[in-house]
């Protein structure tokens, strides 16, 4: 399925006392990854959300695991890969590497959501539209 | 074993253009759980770290499930638990809610790790000081 | 005028590699300090942006002078006021001290916006509501 | 002086339920801004601190003036450069835009600090190596 790679200079900031990234940062990028691998695949999300009108692809699981330390002035290297499409939500995997050292890995599981039309304050999901699993579902 | 709850109010920054938190900052709060944990255990990390010459709890694994949204405003409670304890390494887990309504809830496991004597780029785990071990098996 | 007072505790993770707060943290406690200060006064944002179709309280300006160094573990007590009502615009004070010494001081100056009407990618400063300057210009 | 430009593409999680960046992100971007011009002078923070067995550059003031939204997906084009080369400090100035649309500008005065000797607590500032002021002072 589709797959796209992109960079992340780790910055002092993304860092906490112990000189290591701060681990929530991952999850940061993993989303930044996301959004670049959608875009990737002609599907920016400030267009696609306003066409579908839909909130946008909230998670409903992450994992992650830490393999080895990455430090401010280290250039990250993601690979994002579409995993699974399903009816209503898709998996989404991300693999961080320095170089050759593999640093962490990660996947999302997000849904395609709506506000639900009778409580503003929960959500629903629904179908990915056919345009959005086409796309995701071509090779990169 | 030792348990303890915390809260925390979701501010504006926290959420994301869906005006739902952006969910790497559930990760933020995890840590900060944690560390209000260790604190409540009578284990605050800056002098925990200074006295055993560890970096700190890198995590190894976390997981977290998102059930319902929250928003800005919100007050979030946090019960946040020591799940298990391993010979280098330790998971917590944290159940977030709003009121009576369950938001989110997540695993960490984190290793007691040094810098490796021989390569300052990797960490390495080590056993649990008894201290630590004693005081988290606790019930609170 | 409105003048509040609220806390935060520092966390591992708003901490960079030299063991002292990522200035930047400072101002996403102002905003919150400036949320808490309006939720005081009784103008909850989440009610009042609906109630008045504004996008927010978008900065203009923002000053911080760094005085002393704050670490994981810091109560952070802050004092926030309102130092001015213009016609479109509000000036917010933030001052920050652990126990006795001072930290960090700033000053957000904060528009009443709503989106530009012929351009959505703009926005646009209108008249603070007499609600929201009455409010604001009571003493605490 | 010298002068850097480097670019940041708006994430998702930048931006606020007004749609617009998150205010402090673009502290958060300054500061890497002003990693990468010192790693364009020739002066990698990672490998400077440790030379010259300082701290960091902490911040002792910072200003912005934000003059137009950016929106998660807009490329933000970064321009950074030294205004002044004090003692013990130093000046940097970072204006950003989106095209020909100046977005915000701001500035950083840092100090070059050391622990202090008799009280780890505070920071104390010492005068910036020739060898900073000399790459620094260079036209790019």
């Amino acid at each position: 399925m589709f797959r796209n790679t992109s960079e992340r200079l780790v910055d002092w900031g993304d860092c906490d006392p112990a000189d290591i990234v701060f681990y929530p940062n991952f999850y940061r990028w993993f989303d930044s990854a996301s959004r670049q691998l959608f875009e990737a695949a002609g599907l920016p999300w400030q267009e696609l959300f306003a066409r579908y009108d839909v909130v946008g692809l909230p998670l409903r699981d992450a994992t992650a695991r830490f393999v080895s330390p990455a430090r401010h002035g280290d250039k990250l290297h993601i690979v994002s890969e579409v995993e699974a499409l399903r009816e209503k939500a898709l998996v989404l995997k991300h693999t961080v590497s320095v170089g050759d050292r593999l640093v962490a890995e990660g996947t999302e599981v997000r849904v395609w959501a709506q506000r639900h039309p009778e409580d503003a304050e929960r959500l629903q999901s629904v179908a990915l539209p056919d345009e959005v699993r086409e796309r995701l579902s071509r090779p990169d």
